[in-house]
């Protein structure tokens, strides 16, 4: 049955990208056209200010990339008018034919998680195309954001290994029977992905596997044949272009590749008066920096 | 060095209680005159209904209570307009001399988890007293939301054992040397409360530990004396006042202990015409509620 995996990777192929830029707004790093006065300034005026800022960054990215995956903690830093940055962000985004990834890492019990899941996938002014869930608390932590997604034509992704440093602490523990923990969970994904398959052979429930773990990636890309990798640190964390193909099936499908500051930030590599750069320079170089980063990446993918 | 759990622990001693009500607002257990048409409400509308519902359940439980827990989920839904309502909420249980904890259960890699911790525990205007943290990322996921309470005189519960039905898909896998894996998190638990204790001998960095497990509760409590456990699932989840002896020190501390469900949404016990309930039936029947849950775990408290 057709699903929203579907979907995905027809854009993908139309567009020749699985490049997804993470929109991570830190006021600290916007030029001073957008904001001088980072101190004093109004949640309103911040609030403004970001969506401004993911304008030009969407303007700049839209013919290269597949997604956005906004993170959730840099608009509730500033609360309701935060939140009012993200979804004017997601009404831009959408009206210039991108997908959106809610990067919120949720998870709860039940009922809690159908709240989320509800405000991330069904009809909330929040909501995107797909969200990255939490699996800590079980299973009826996140079948909540599987029913919503399969009833509204919509993904997530599970967490498995995650690209921080310390995402070995937990998720690599040796379990009794020798297996590792994030392996548990995903031979729990993989009958999930089974039964949810679309027309191209993937299902709509993915999961997040860093572009800092390419080991762990092999293993897991050759157990769920089925799940869309969402592979966030490529670029400032560490993840190297020449690692990504293990993250790809045969076809350079089945992932989708992640970066968020170096794209976003990229004005200020090796550049002291970054603050002076105008829109103009802003475009110019967000653009460049995400046609090289989607060129490299379809380079792995043999595209 | 007095830190967080001090102050939590006067106010607990000084009101007589370590009761917590969950603010989980769901419309469609509203009564009318807060909200008749949930179909084609505006988020506004939806908005205003959520404060003045949080409203009246604060002035009823503020005697009783010695803080309140909002679920993020149930704001979240309802987009930026869900989070002004939370806003005003945290606002108005602060002026009637509420503690708040977030109900959040962030956790993400470094620089995401600081956003978190500074929108929770910082000068955001969602912030409020403590957050619930996720561990799943690991150390470099939750030591950002230890920094930035131990700066700004707040605090944080980490999950180690949810109250939901599945929470021993993950948190109670046994490893390779034996051991369960929440008690895995407890280990690095204990070293962090240990360097982090204040002059009630308690650290401001605490666990959540659900009311339905009492068997893990009692183990982790010995095993942590200086660790508040924040106790969901008292009341409509099914953890039993008798079964709370466990999750409490000698001298009746240590544990806060929340119902959502059952205090706010008592006025639909067993009455057919709970949609007519008016404001002033809603408050007393809330007030004796939460009085009542106050009364039978300060009974087991030994108080």
């Amino acid at each position: 049955m057709r699903n929203f995996a579907d979907i995905l990777i027809e854009q993908s192929i139309q567009k020749k990208s699985v490049f997804v830029v993470g929109l991570d707004p830190d006021i600290a790093f916007f030029p001073h056209f957008l904001i001088k006065d980072t101190q004093d300034a109004s949640q309103e005026v911040i609030a403004n200010a970001i969506f401004q800022f993911n304008q030009i960054i969407i303007d700049a990215v839209a013919d290269h990339v597949v997604a956005i995956k906004p993170q959730l903690a840099y608009y509730e830093v500033y609360g309701s008018h935060g939140i009012r940055a993200l979804e004017e962000t997601i009404a831009y985004a959408r009206s210039k034919g991108l997908l959106i990834i809610n990067d919120a890492k949720r998870g709860d019990i039940g009922s809690t998680s159908l709240a989320y899941a509800k405000a991330f996938l069904g009809q909330s002014p929040l909501s995107g195309d797909m969200v990255t869930v939490n699996p800590f608390l079980g299973s009826d932590g996140y079948l909540p954001f599987v029913d919503v997604a399969k009833n509204n034509g919509k993904g997530l992704f599970i967490l498995l290994k995650t690209s921080n440093p310390s995402s070995h602490e937990i998720q690599n523990l040796s379990l009794e029977d020798g297996e590792l923990l994030y392996f548990r969970i995903a031979e729990n994904l993989h009958k999930l992905s089974l039964s949810t398959k679309g027309e191209h052979d993937y299902s709509f429930i993915g999961t997040v596997v860093g572009a800092t773990y390419p080991l762990e990636a092999e293993r897991i890309r050759q157990f769920l044949p089925h799940c869309i990798f969402l592979v966030p640190g490529f670029g400032m964390q560490g993840g190297k272009a020449e690692d990504l193909k293990v993250f790809f099936d045969a076809k350079g499908h089945g992932a989708l590749i992640s970066s968020s500051r170096g794209i976003i930030y990229c004005y200020m590599d090796n550049n002291p008066y970054w603050e002076a750069t105008t829109a103009e320079e802003m475009h110019t170089l967000i653009q460049k920096a995400a046609l090289q980063a989607k060129e490299q990446i379809n380079a792995v993918r043999g595209i």
